[in-house]
């Protein structure tokens, strides 16, 4: 299962020539659409939302992972093996909190590149055929070579800011929910809230944090959008007060 | 074929997860995506949306249905079958305006829980794979139990409001165009529609109503967005006026 | 492979129909969404994206194209084989473009019509059909007539007008690339754009002209919305100042 993460656009012309580049070196490829909308050229919440998202798939996945404002520049391209599953993307911090917290991994640096390379476009011309192979089980000598580890490293810790918002105005954060006590409270801008297990638990229009389906503290309003209500963003710093 | 419609948005992170867990459980899958943009929370007119919708797939479809504010709370969880086809959801009123319509149907409560069923993500933990096991054929024992009907019931009636707004900007209304004679006149807000067979028949930017692809009255206009035209919004009502 | 090019919208209604009917005539077909949010109702830029876009799709490849203001008129359905490509879609010059630079064509009248056809979704009732009968080597006696040449012609030069702009905010045109000097200045509105390779090459929030992915000039920002920054939308006029 070969599972795609960029920052390409659910609804633009990239996703479907990238998944041409995979169908052509492998025709049986099973291909996912995880996200398109990841945050436009931001690396680090990117990687703390492919982290926790992705411990969630079965072993063996393959992640197509390209969140790459330095494309054409000459940051490195790798492949990620980490705890059973696989990674693909460029080396720019992207893969790095998966590698942080994996137990088990080897890191591997592209060298293949194709004949026709695009300056902007690496996700179809060269991440692509790499993903391709590695998850046919077949790669081609030479387009590869181990390295010790990723160039490019956030480390392993939790990210105390909002990562992502979903259409819903969810504002999921990079604080994973295991460390942070139900007692505690989340403070983003002016808003204080307190914890719930779930949306019908609290008023209408109310906010609350709660345990998303990831595993990400995420602050949350039954029925109405927290991001509206809070006037929180992308990159909005979010402290744990606990009791 | 196993058919998504869902409110958990076209280009967001849920619609991936589903994906994975119905292959997880049914490998072979044929998945089609309907519609992950029906309306946030509003069960009655994603009901009769999908209601509309259906129509036109072939028996034996299985439709994955989640529009679920209720997700998390004691709200049932539901299988339907109805003439011939499939649907699996909460049982909230999402799937009743078909059970109301069908002639031939028989209804199961989902008893069964996973080991790990998140808060808020029922369409990834629980309908998916129950959808998967139907979809493939073969239900695992003790997971379901055959009730008499839904709990929560909207009744076969037509929904005299806007149900649903395309990207195009047309309004699809609730009321089934069969019902309603091409004399007629539409009256939504202040606006009073005329019929018309198709777009090219008006004027650019004129407003009209016609009978849409799925059999719906729809208020449109030719070259342009009618819910900006009309100032019209889910939920408004629309009132038809026989000459 | 069957390669979908609409202005159906990602997130709408339509796409999911026009699936299952492609997948009812031809089970095994696989279908790539390229894009859906082909500029509604605008051919001519439409028609120029998909002539360049195409470009980089291997030969057998079928595409089903629709942008289609006129459906329910008496406008042309037409199959289109070139340079050993197929497109299917409405005779109004969305493929003319294609056609005109071709050096090996055939064109089709699509004669056949449906049982139910609606007036206004002949993507899902009659394209959709006959796309499938082509990509899978069977169409049906008498369906298709040959015709020396499609009605609607928009001719084979680039059309110097922003014909699309991407998520990030990058103002695709119509001009190709390749006859375009690298010391050429590019005019759009107020702004006067050099070129650079690629986008870490200028200053963050700086404009520049590219060859993008697909060949084509494209007016671009660095870690910016080009769209925003220059004012310019589809169908803007673009000048080439050749130095």
């Amino acid at each position: 299962m070969i599972v795609l993460f960029t920052d390409f656009g659910a609804d633009d012309i990239y996703v479907g020539q990238v998944k041409v580049a995979l169908l052509e070196h492998f025709p049986a490829a099973v291909v996912i659409d995880l996200l398109h909308n990841a945050p436009n050229f931001r690396v680090e919440p990117s990687a703390h939302l492919l982290a926790a998202l992705q411990e969630h798939f079965p072993p063996g996945s393959l992640f197509l992972a390209v969140v790459d404002p330095g494309v054409g520049t000459d940051r490195n391209a790798v492949a990620l093996q980490a705890d059973g599953k696989w990674y693909v993307g460029p080396d720019n911090g992207l893969l790095s909190v998966i590698a942080a917290r994996a137990g088990k991994k080897r890191t591997w640096r592209i060298v293949w590149r194709p004949q026709r390379l695009s300056a902007s476009f690496h996700g179809r011309d060269l991440f692509a055929p790499v993903a391709a192979w590695i998850a046919r089980g077949n790669v081609p000598a030479h387009t590869v070579e181990e390295v010790s580890e990723l160039q490019v490293r956030l480390g392993a810790d939790d990210l105390a800011q909002v990562i992502y918002v979903d259409h819903y105005g969810n504002a999921v954060t990079g604080l994973r929910a295991a460390g942070v006590p139900r007692s505690a409270t989340l403070v983003a801008r002016d808003a204080r809230l307190v914890h719930a297990n779930v949306f019908a638990d609290v008023p209408t229009g109310s906010g609350f944090w709660y345990e998303n389906s990831s595993g990400l503290v995420e602050l949350a309003a039954n029925g109405a959008s927290a991001a509206v209500l809070l006037g929180v963003k992308i990159g909005d710093a979010v402290t744990v007060e606990r009791s």
